[in-house]
């Protein structure tokens, strides 16, 4: 199946448009994790990042859309986390969950297509079913890409408009009329017009950021065709009110990240005191619930 | 020593611009390094590109002013890759070469600072000198990168025009009479002015295609404090009259990348009936003054 559909399917199947970023971070690690490093070695931390993302997987498998590891956290480790990170990505496949890899790789010609093949290729030492991927080499920087998902029914996330406060200051330069996210929305719409699956949707999806809400909202219509992955939910302040206008009529079309605000739940006010961190399996269920409960209409 | 500082040093003592760009493909190894792979195993792939860049290294060491090793390729063999890539990275610095990681990384905020901590901070797994960063996410993007180019004489080079013909999509777009790629300049500009080396050089790099002659020559006039990685010299098309323009009037500031006109030398009409596979050493060699004697003023 197409990944725009197995997304879809997704989505239908546990009733929620949540996407679990997985952000390990030393430092806010539950203090059971961190107390099993005792050499401070890179593969004690990567063994403590696999354990973190796998019991979160095993706490919101069925009841989140997707999870999307942040494969900085794992590089910041070296190679040791690198290997995390595969087994994070496998471990989460095996369980039902799509993946995205959050990597925002790019290059350009045959390099392009190395990072399309370590990604998503067939021999995949990672096997992710989707990658995000930075626009600013251009259409033939993507086309590797997407030439990957044609071959390997993958997906990619190429960014659009992004959720940090410096993101404007390239993507809003208007040119007759047009902002440089809005070319690259354009760009998207046409790799998914000739691709797109049962569900409507292309391979080709992007990234929105919740905290620009007006400018989702006309990206919605403006890429009837692409999957928009939505970030700055929660912790970088976008609401249930700012997001819900990625969706298209039929609650499709869109999926919105929280990592911090999920995957550290017991660190926050909410929980820590009730659950903290001897159960932060459990502040990681209610925080998820909760964020569900926030998106459903 | 600053980063911009060394990287003048490394030009005036090797007497050479040219950047050699370690970008080991599996099909394009030189027949002696492909034959030692009997069971297809990343492992074997990664010990060999190993081998392949270590003993370019040995070669081109005092002869070029930097290498560039090409992320992508590395992470394309999985974790085994990247333990390779750290490997190759330390083989030359403690040959006295500059590095360059070519990874295009960035991100937002913290996850920002996990990349430039993992390739470039104290207890970097892999210790490159410098990173290659892309800018669509704007400048608080660009800013952890920076911070740590401060704090641990570092270096980046953010991509500004690049060489591929589908670069201009974005990086050409003009507003109120400036260019996407020439905001990234100045905003470049902006970070080094309070950062100068003796040399005259700043911390933050730019990548700048050898393909696009006369931009070169206005972004070196438009960016007097960030040393110019170009590429797209030899393979890609760009001649030496091409690139020179990228140089300031002392011949510094510019550092040229050839990556398969060296390495795959062995492959090239020039090389290989005389030395072919067998003597792949010496086609790197040969490639290698070639280029040093085509740039050379």
């Amino acid at each position: 199946m197409l990944f725009a559909d197995r997304l879809a399917l997704a989505v239908r199947e546990s009733g929620s448009i949540t996407c679990v970023g997985l952000d390990p971070r030393k430092a806010q690690l539950p203090a059971p994790l961190r107390d099993s490093v005792v050499n401070d070695s890179a593969d004690e931390w990567a063994a403590a990042y696999t354990q973190f993302c796998t019991e979160i997987i095993d706490v919101v498998v069925g009841k989140v859309a997707c999870v999307k590891p942040q494969a900085a956290f794992f590089e910041q480790l070296g190679p040791a986390g690198m290997v995390a990170l595969g087994q994070v990505i496998q471990y989460a496949k095996k369980a039902g969950l799509l993946v995205i890899t959050d990597g925002k790789r790019n290059d350009i010609g045959s390099t392009a297509t190395a990072y399309a093949d370590g990604y998503l290729g067939e021999n995949s030492p990672w096997g992710s079913d989707s990658l995000t991927v930075s626009p600013y080499l251009g259409e033939d920087s993507l086309t590797p890409f997407v030439e990957m998902c044609d071959k390997r029914a993958a997906g990619i996330f190429v960014l659009v408009k992004t959720s940090n406060p410096g993101g404007g200051l390239l993507q809003d330069r208007l040119t007759e009329g047009q902002t440089v996210y809005q070319r690259v929305a354009e760009l998207v719409t046409e790799f998914n017009s000739s691709r797109l699956g049962e569900s409507g949707y292309g391979p080709v999806g992007t990234v929105v950021g919740a905290t620009y809400p007006e400018q989702l909202a006309k990206l919605r219509q403006a890429m009837p065709g692409s999957w928009i992955l939505v970030p700055g939910f929660g912790a970088q302040g976008g609401g249930a009110a700012d997001v819900l206008v990625g969706l298209d009529e039929d609650g499709l079309g869109a999926v919105v990240n929280s990592s911090r605000h999920i995957i550290f739940a017991h660190a926050r006010d909410e929980y820590r005191q009730r659950l903290g961190d001897a159960r932060w399996q459990d502040a990681v269920a209610e925080a998820t619930s909760a964020m569900n409960a926030q998106l459903s209409r």
